[in-house]
């Protein structure tokens, strides 16, 4: 017997039909002799149709409210579904993020798990019961709702997998599993039986959609063994990611990856002494806006340029925060751009492979793209290019390191 | 400086445009230097809209799983509203039945308040905070979500009344007050500035929609000032529910309440011996069905016919209950009718004064409208008529009484 928790997002229980089918699925392990936890998303759409309707009272809404609204979106898929379950002769129980309770520290619309209470649910495993919890929400140290942010049901399953000790944890989505590529961008893109935790945060972290770079830090942190599903085939066993890296079947890059949901700025004419980047970084994290890619170059003429990015939707917030800084500082000028998309090639194997980044250049040079900033990980290779040139970066690469073939050894 | 409750049904905050007004209603009693505590109900059809949802999974929904998704109806209308008063510069926070947190018993769709605990509210309010509950919710001891049953929201109203010890409890409806009927039935129905709480009372629990049946007793327990009023309208004092009577004043009757929503069953052939009442209705009360009139008559042949209605939502399961019984205390048969209706006519007036009921008949028959059963109290008279006859009998009772002339002294 072991404890699982499956986590299905919004298309996976987006009609009273598909809540059944994930009924059948979560009933199919439970007569295995499994326990089950079960996360769930708000049903598709209804988690923008609830943000719509709070921004019909203010186009910037409190975001204490917001949460307590959109919150009511998981509310009723829990339910939903442990009625569904129940319909099937088993034991269910929904729980609100509260219930739990799930704690979290109290930053409204981007909250982050402090401590999960298994007690409760553990009491209802025992008993019998199928545990459907509401993904994406918690409550802070004085009982306000928070949620996660967008993707936060993934993190909300890992994180209980951790609390509880679970045996696997299991993402079920509207893809099969990780691709070297979203294959809406390139046919040839191929399905990854195994990736590793490593890479699979690089990606995540890069936009990859198919998992919440949150849940797979979690993941990480408490050794969770973490499998990406389809909620759609019964067969089929996704993408495990893995915490062993065997280079000899190692691929150089796994995936490639891209995002453009952000936007660069940069700080023209900065004096270049020690400590100037704290002074420009520290106001942007104090304003709870997260940077991305951060590049500085020499500088010359005791001045420097100081670029990074940010989510797309907090430009605005961020450029404001920089006039303040640049002011303070003696700054020249502050610029923003948000035409741009960000590109990645990812993987283990490039760690003992010299010459990655001269091919990934070189691909791209040859399709004329320009790259405006470069930053590097152990086993990742990022660059920004201009937002149209975007889809043909990612396709140039995936040919270019060809993807599309089943990896020899390394 | 006073502290005001005041509680806002669907219709009230049907819309954003609606939620707005709300909003600056409340900050017109703030502003005055009152604290004001607001509840609301969910926006109208919303509550209709999640049972529908939750029947698309199953007809006879789970009752625990119903109260989570019907729950959120309120939750959405609180952060909205919340949202609103806060656009017009004040403080305001939003509170779910959990977050008071409001105590109720176990009884899932139809719970009843046990305890209220202020604190919280009590700090908010004393910092400045217009605080905004959902109606209709609450949770019990093992924290599982409950609801009120419908119109449970002015319950919630007039119980946090109670608890915050309230100088007033306003009720806003879509009626400027309470009428001597329904005039959408008798257009020469007529406005009445005050009620006493004890007609109220009856005029509520025969089905009168302006006040929940529950919310007045609690009124009454506790001598909260309950007033109705229009949200619609800006001027007018609404209906002040009052304790004091006053024989000059009062008229013999006040009012005539009617109400479509029952059925009548009957159990046929008895054994006449004592106790036998109490049998066919404890495994009634164990059911959780609430039994409105009951009537026995004087039997013969040592057999006697045993009468009561319950809503007709329960008649089914009332039936189901019955034919049990009927074998276990040896009865004949069990007949159960729906096409009933109950015409009540209420006043303090008719305890002083004989030949009330005499009135009411002689009006019905000189209709030809045949009365199948009776019940009365000190200051009620109410009869079950035939379905289709229940308009015809409202109007002939409402003419027979005067009750569309200003009464004089009785």
């Amino acid at each position: 017997m072991a404890l699982i928790v499956q986590k299905y997002g919004g298309t996976s229980v987006g009609s009273v039909e598909r809540i059944r089918n994930v009924a059948e699925r979560v009933a199919k392990f439970k007569m295995l002799g499994h326990q089950v936890v079960v996360v769930v998303s708000a049903i598709s759409g209804e988690t923008n149709r609830l943000i719509a309707l709070a921004k019909e009272i203010n186009k910037d809404p409190d975001p204490r409210e917001l949460d307590v609204i959109v919150s009511t979106g998981e509310q009723v898929t829990i339910a939903l579904l442990a009625m569904a379950i129940k319909d099937l002769g088993l034991k269910a129980k929904s729980y609100t993020g509260w219930q739990v309770p799930l704690r979290t520290d109290n930053a409204y619309t981007k909250a982050r798990i402090e401590h999960i209470d298994d007690q409760a649910m553990r009491a209802d495993l025992n008993s019998g019961h199928v545990v459907v919890v509401a993904g994406f929400q918690g409550i802070d140290a004085d009982n306000n709702i928070t949620t996660l942010g967008r993707g936060g049901s993934d993190t909300t399953g890992v994180a209980l997998a951790a609390a509880l000790k679970a045996d696997e944890c299991q993402i079920y989505t509207d893809v099969d599993g990780v691709y070297t590529t979203d294959p809406r961008i390139v046919p040839e893109a191929r399905k990854l039986d195994t990736i590793t935790f490593e890479e699979m945060l690089e990606l995540a972290s890069l936009g990859s959609k198919v998992l919440q770079i949150r849940a797979v830090e979690f993941a990480g942190k408490y050794h969770i063994k973490l499998r990406v599903l389809s909620s759609f085939e019964d067969e089929g066993e996704g993408t495990l990611i893995t915490f062993e890296e065997n280079s000899m079947e190692q691929p150089v890059i796994s995936g490639i990856a891209f995002n453009r949901d952000e936007a660069k700025l940069t700080i023209l004419g900065v004096p270049d002494k020690p400590g100037v980047a704290g002074l420009i970084l520290a106001p942007i994290a104090d304003a709870n806006i997260d940077v991305d890619m951060i590049v500085q170059n020499v500088g010359h003429d005791g001045t420097t340029d100081f670029s990074f990015t940010v989510q797309r939707s907090e430009m605005k917030k961020a450029m404001d925060v920089l006039e303040i800084v640049k002011g303070a500082i003696g700054a020249r000028e502050v610029i923003g751009a948000d035409k741009i998309a960000k590109v990645s090639i990812v993987g283990v194997g490039m760690r003992t492979h010299a010459g990655i980044a001269s091919k990934m250049f070189k691909a791209l040079a040859a399709e004329n793209i320009n790259i405006q900033m470069i930053s590097t990980s152990e086993i990742k290779i990022s660059v920004v290019v201009e937002d149209k040139y975007m889809e043909l970066a990612v396709r140039a690469l995936h040919q270019a390191f060809e993807l599309d073939k089943e990896p020899a050894s390394a």
